[in-house]
């Protein structure tokens, strides 16, 4: 194919605008993240990647707070974790209790339907908790249940699900637990080996401020040891632990080829987290939530969840009566670059997603998401108090 | 974590060597994908990324040579492009031929039996071609055949498969063909529509010299009916076509996050790939593997496979008798940066896998190549004959 050709298809080089991502994710990439990502790609069983392996399983279990040897990064999205912990957790016929209150609690429901397991669904409403003593009464009553999965941070609702109590009554039980930490983690407090999680998945973006492409997971010795009793094999080649743990474990035996450049990302990426601290970089996304909350209180808009429930990543408002909710998100993206989303399911179009995460948590994108949604809320002839609202986030912030 | 713990964990910033990879993959990026790589992330729904998401979408069928609509990028490695066909393109008690002659025809029927697929295993030698005419018969002598599955370019052998021919059998037979084109895509003439291909895989690095993580897929849309036919879901939802399918086409259907950095380094592969020229691009690797297998034979060096058979990106090269194979390599990487690969599985010990692809094939590659091949094997007291062998590259390259 010729140059010629290539002008047919519009081929010109990519050149994408930059946009202020806040909403659900993907997250603003870390600068430094970004630059990483050049770094020269390496074969597999080069030393020196092995090395960069090693160094990434390493923050990889500071981050999640784990001894847990099977830590590592899958190579594929957040949804490849979800995938990767049903397909490997359960076996046709086991029993798994699913927590469901938004899209990717129903998502896992589903992914455990296709791999042939009994799904035993908990639901709680769109913006609501799981109702621990319900998971106990199912648990209990339902025979042996293998696995209890819930997502801690529903990106769907912008709820923080009570993982630590459900996690207690799962192994109470005798039943393992799956976490989806694709929005909390370095978010939101988790502590995988305090709270005795199995299995937890996360994205390399969100929290980690990396590229969209590859999950963390990590897994406990307890879970390692069902999926090495199966009576079947994993389903899925690509994401079967057995396998995966002797690419990262010191057998280094092959699996795939190394998504290398993602992996210098992540390496950055959790080089930030772990300068930052944990525990400071929870706070500061709480603080930045606090002030939007604030300030959207002083706009007169109300947030779907209740504060002691609420995920400080992602706040879900609720749109106001009179206001065309795509056009608000329309007028951010085209006058001020900046990306908010929509709600999903249920919630379409009553409220919007907006994401303080990772590198995108910072004092001024609270202040400039604050005049921005004031500025599109007065396009439709809205009168919100914007002065009041401004002043409202500061004062949290300066706090 | 302060960052007292962080030197605790060795996490310097992650600074990987420069090497010249010449081994069976990675392959060398090109460094104007590097540079893609870095553009500003974009959320999926964002009508810049949908633009560039249907480039790289007509991009891809140009490189295919085929007008299939789904043809996309799944976000996983090529191992990812070929569970994705076995998990779409059998149910549990179906047929499939696959063709095993080497590793990779190995791994598609692991995958083949863990999705509970009958598999029939037509089977030849390590650095052989498989016979068409036994692929016909087993075809005919086994009933209802769903599938017949079979690796283009092995890269655990060298040897490009008669994919043309095993295509007509399997559809003269009224089975799907199945062709994984990890090494061969944009390395070696594929024609997916002239030859009737019904599923093709293949990765995002190799012949088109971007970082791997991404798996370009083709499908043709006799096999998209058989899987919309299925009697029982695709077991993961991950790699389920009709989901992707919804994901790049027009209903835009939220499936995951898109891995977006990736996606414009493929952007930028793909338009390297077209203003080249597709034939162009199979006959300049073509023209280095000639100049590179004359260097060989002038070297006194037997390569495993017979050249009417030879895969042009990837050459296997017989370990001669007293010389240490894995010293080779590791004189290449340690005094010269270069990595070339082992053998594996049968050939482990036995050959070593030399990869002129994508952008590491040039003709300053062959020539460097040759000149350390030829230094290590010294270094081990053989006596080849160096200047000889320069000579009978440079030959070819001006030829």
């Amino acid at each position: 194919m010729a140059t010629r050709d290539l002008v047919q298809l519009e081929a010109a080089a990519v050149d994408p605008p930059q946009r202020l991502l806040l909403g659900p994710g993907p997250s603003p990439t870390h600068p430094r993240v970004t630059r990483a990502l050049g770094a020269p790609v390496l074969g597999h069983l080069d030393p020196a990647y092995v090395a960069i392996m090693d160094r990434v399983q390493a923050m990889l279990r500071a981050a999640f707070r784990t001894t847990n040897r099977v830590t590592l990064a899958l190579p594929g999205t957040g949804t490849a974790g979800m995938e990767c912990g049903v397909a490997n957790l359960l076996e046709e016929g086991e029993t798994v209790v699913v927590c469901i209150a938004g899209y990717f609690g129903g998502r896992i429901a589903e992914m455990a339907e296709r791999y042939g397991a009994r799904v035993l669904r908990i639901e709680a409403p769109w913006g609501e908790a799981i109702d621990a003593e319900a998971v106990r009464a199912l648990v209990r009553s339902a025979g042996r249940v293998k696995l209890v999965a819930i997502v801690q941070g529903e990106t769907s609702t912008g709820v923080l699900q009570p993982v630590e109590e459900i996690a207690r009554i799962a192994h109470e039980l005798g039943a393992l637990i799956m976490v989806d930490a694709v929005t909390s983690f370095c978010t939101s407090p988790l502590d995988v080996d305090a709270w005795g999680l199995d299995y937890v998945y996360s994205c390399s973006q969100k929290g980690l401020s990396c590229p969209p492409g590859l999950a963390p997971v990590t897994v406990s010795e307890r879970a390692m040891a069902a999926i090495r009793s199966r009576a079947t094999p994993v389903r899925s080649w690509y994401l079967d632990l057995t396998l995966l743990e002797k690419y990262w474990g010191p057998e280094r035996q092959y699996h795939h080829t190394a998504p290398a450049s993602m992996v210098y990302g992540l390496h950055e990426g959790l080089r930030v987290v772990l300068e930052e601290g944990l525990e400071e970089r929870w706070s500061r996304h709480a603080r930045h939530a606090r002030a939007f909350w604030a300030a959207c209180n002083a706009l007169g808009l109300d947030l779907l969840v209740d504060e002691p429930l609420r995920l400080a990543p992602l706040t879900t408002v609720r749109v106001p009566d009179g206001i065309d909710e795509a056009r608000v998100r329309r007028e951010l993206l085209e006058q001020f670059g900046i990306e908010i989303g929509s709600g999903l399911g249920p919630l379409r179009g009553r409220v919007w997603r907006i994401g303080l995460m990772g590198y995108g948590s910072t004092a001024e994108n609270v202040l400039l998401i604050t005049a921005a949604l004031a500025s599109a809320l007065r396009s439709q002839g809205a009168r919100p108090d914007t002065g009041a609202a401004l002043r409202a986030a500061a004062e949290v912030l300066s706090s």
